[in-house]
């Protein structure tokens, strides 16, 4: 998979004080900062000083500009009084990744996004993922959402943590881990197993389908079982986050914890 | 407290195809629809002909307009094609729901959402209380979203089924809920409790903190517990909707199915 990073643009644009924070706490290579110059009358926010800070120690050149320098840099004018150039976002290679999994004696525990096209639900799903203690998240190369600076933003820095790998094809790299000994669960609001009597021991990946129309066919037939969260309301659906919440953490408490008796 | 409904606009703007069928379909009252006039070459949308059908049959005027008619409408482009007009949001009377979730034998479950600010959050908590039995959601009169059409989009037509009870005072409403019997408990990232170790029976309350700086300290102190979710991560947080939805639906699991042993 040596080809997980062609097609991408050189260069990240990161915006919002977490986002920043988060990519110069892990290390992740960063160009430039622009941050806010000091508002006459105004207390320094704290959390832009942290920033400032951390950049001094790395060696990142920050430039202070007026507000509207930012807002006009700004994709969405949700930068928090900081912008941060970094080099485009490394995909990571899954057969590496389960690799050094397996070499700390732990079994692999993946989650597969098939074809989301929403970056603020990559980006809750990465923030998930960091927090449940996922060891990758998997997306394809086509149609579906890549991660650029909205999904950094809205994954709160975990975009960072997380490895992301891309694959030409779902369907393909779900039978490459069948066979790789891996247990694979489709998340449906059909699933006849219900989220909390699954058993989600050993090598494992969650699929989680696309907001509007799921898991596609030829993906939940590869699939070992497919998985539900039981609702009783009128409406009868969750946000493709929040039902990715709800599995994840279920799946990450089971295996900690084992399953329910 | 026959004041839940001041200070509210007379009527609310609902736009797009799940927003406003949900509302169709609930019986609310609609004074006026805006939809897409066909365009030539594009088959009609059947979503769209679901909600024309439903207006149809609930005598709902509706006016077939440009695209830019409904563009300049919108608040924020994502019309999807259809656009309506209802009278305002009505809120309900918590001791009103609470009696009547007791007239049919059942203990109720209550959300509490302490001065959300993001209206995304709170519909998607609206939508997650709906799948997963909550009886009602209560916010704050001051220092919260209040129930906008932002919000009845981000709630997918929630909006519609779960009933929202706005208050003076936090503190005071938990106070009045423990000595009408209810147990309460706050989600917080430092709580002693982890989440799945709780017991949520009998008439309960979960609190929701705010999106930056979780339950405010007097809020806290009138909880009968605080609950966490163990997090693994290097960031370590979680969007408030994905953290409600991951304590409300084990909250109706084990209401549902008893406490984990």
């Amino acid at each position: 998979m040596n080809d997980a990073n062609r097609d991408q643009p050189r260069y990240d644009h990161i915006e919002g004080r977490n986002a920043v924070y988060e990519a110069l706490a892990a290390g992740r290579p960063i160009n430039k900062i622009w941050a806010l110059s000091p508002e006459g009358g105004k207390k320094p926010d704290p959390a832009l000083l942290k920033i400032l800070k951390l950049a001094d120690e790395q060696g990142v050149p920050v430039t202070r500009v007026p507000r509207n320098t930012l807002d006009k840099m700004s994709e969405d004018r949700r930068h928090q009084g900081v912008i941060a150039q970094a080099a485009a976002h490394e995909y990571s290679d899954l057969d590496e990744v389960i690799a050094k999994v397996r070499s700390e004696g732990r079994d692999p525990f993946i989650v597969i996004c098939d074809e989301l096209k929403d970056s603020y639900n990559l980006g809750s799903i990465l923030r998930i993922s960091d927090a449940a203690g996922v060891d990758a998240v998997v997306i394809p190369e086509r149609r579906s959402v890549a991660v650029d600076s909205n999904v950094a933003k809205a994954s709160a820095g975990a975009v960072e943590y997380v490895p992301v790998c891309r694959v030409t094809n779902i369907a393909n790299t779900i039978r490459d881990l069948k066979k790789d000994g891996f247990w694979i669960a489709g998340c449906d609001m059909n699933g006849d197993t219900t989220y909390d009597k699954a058993d989600y021991a050993g090598s494992f990946a969650v699929v989680i389908g696309s907001e509007g129309s799921g898991i596609r066919d030829g993906v939940v037939k590869s699939c070992d079982f497919m998985i539900s969260i039981p609702m009783t309301g009128h409406v009868n659906s969750l946000n493709a986050a929040v039902a990715a919440g709800i599995v994840i953490f279920e799946a990450a408490r089971m295996r900690r914890e084992g399953k329910r008796t």
